[in-house]
């Protein structure tokens, strides 16, 4: 038996985590056969859409492309170099905002954070629906704003590719690497802070 | 048969979204009698830990505190007066925060976006588990620095309480009546930008 070359994405066969989560991983290998039908685009949409804010403020946009089109190559475009060799094979690219102030002028303080927090949500319905998701920072802000109309207090974060995984994509040997290469974190002894051992006496 | 009181939580009974999305809702009443064991909290930080990151930075620190103890009780007094009401109840508080400069000094610009991303995963952990989440901006940030050993690039963003959901819990009468008012979003239409649209030509 051929042993899966992504066995090595899943972080621990032990884990107590659910599927969608530990299974989860950011390809760059996605099937340009893959059409992102609407239903399924607006669920995607809806699962960011009841994710919680402070206090509900919501202080999120989604840019929403669709593969084929001139608005998809328009986002295409704005992408750093590397991305700019498999992100066209995604079935779709969203252009993931936050919202800088509400609609009294008041700063929103955690735009960033729920914004994060949408996308997530978005990553998990994507997931539970067999899709792959990988998000990029590396993108012309400038660019999705002198080619888009979003508003002044809008501020692209992030492009997100959601599409179909395919194993077989054709990609460049230093990315197919990185395809099968193990998924690692921080230990957890790293990012937690013992709260017994960090209260000040 | 008695309708369901929380029934209004869930946002549309013919929606695709997975349940652990669409039956989440930030409860403020808390079983005071359930007790968070070290296998679930372990889950419930790995689901963290596991979570995207730009360059995969992992931006994140949890501080840990479960009900009983002294930390826990100097996380309680570090809230805003109403989250001090039913807080206390959660079976552990955990104090999410962002990490602002990697180890070389360099700003790490995704750190809220990405810290927003993990405590989803973990809220979704959580839910999956049978628990309930509900996170709180309203705590002094100072309180937290001056009773807890964080470090200088560590900042508190959110109090995250995890415990389990009392349908029944004892709640002031004003908040009581939140536990079961519907869940509302804006509209798709509202956060939605259609590229077809918003492309300058």
């Amino acid at each position: 038996m051929t042993p899966d070359p992504f066995s090595a994405k899943v972080p621990d066969a032990g884990s107590a985590m659910v599927p969608v989560l530990a299974e989860r991983w950011s390809p760059r290998g996605f099937d340009p056969s893959h059409v992102m039908d609407e239903p399924t685009l607006a669920c995607l949409l809806e699962a960011a859409q009841w994710s919680p804010s402070a206090s509900n403020s919501q202080p999120w946009r989604f840019l929403v492309t669709v593969r084929g089109t001139p608005e998809f190559d328009a986002v295409v475009r704005s992408l750093a170099g590397a991305n700019q060799v498999w992100a066209p094979h995604a079935s779709c690219l969203i252009v993931a905002c936050r919202v800088m102030s509400d609609d009294r002028g008041g700063l929103l303080r955690w735009s960033a954070y729920d914004l994060g927090q949408a996308v997530a949500c978005l990553t998990v319905q994507a997931e539970s629906l067999g899709l792959s998701v990988h998000q990029m920072g590396g993108f012309s802000v400038e660019a999705i704003h002198e080619d888009f109309d979003l508003g002044a207090s809008v501020e692209p974060l992030v492009v997100v590719a959601v599409g179909r995984f395919d194993p077989d994509a054709d990609l460049p040997e230093d990315l197919r690497e990185r395809e099968s290469a193990p998924r690692d974190r921080r230990a957890l002894s790293e990012i937690v802070v013992d709260g017994r051992e960090a209260l000040r006496s």
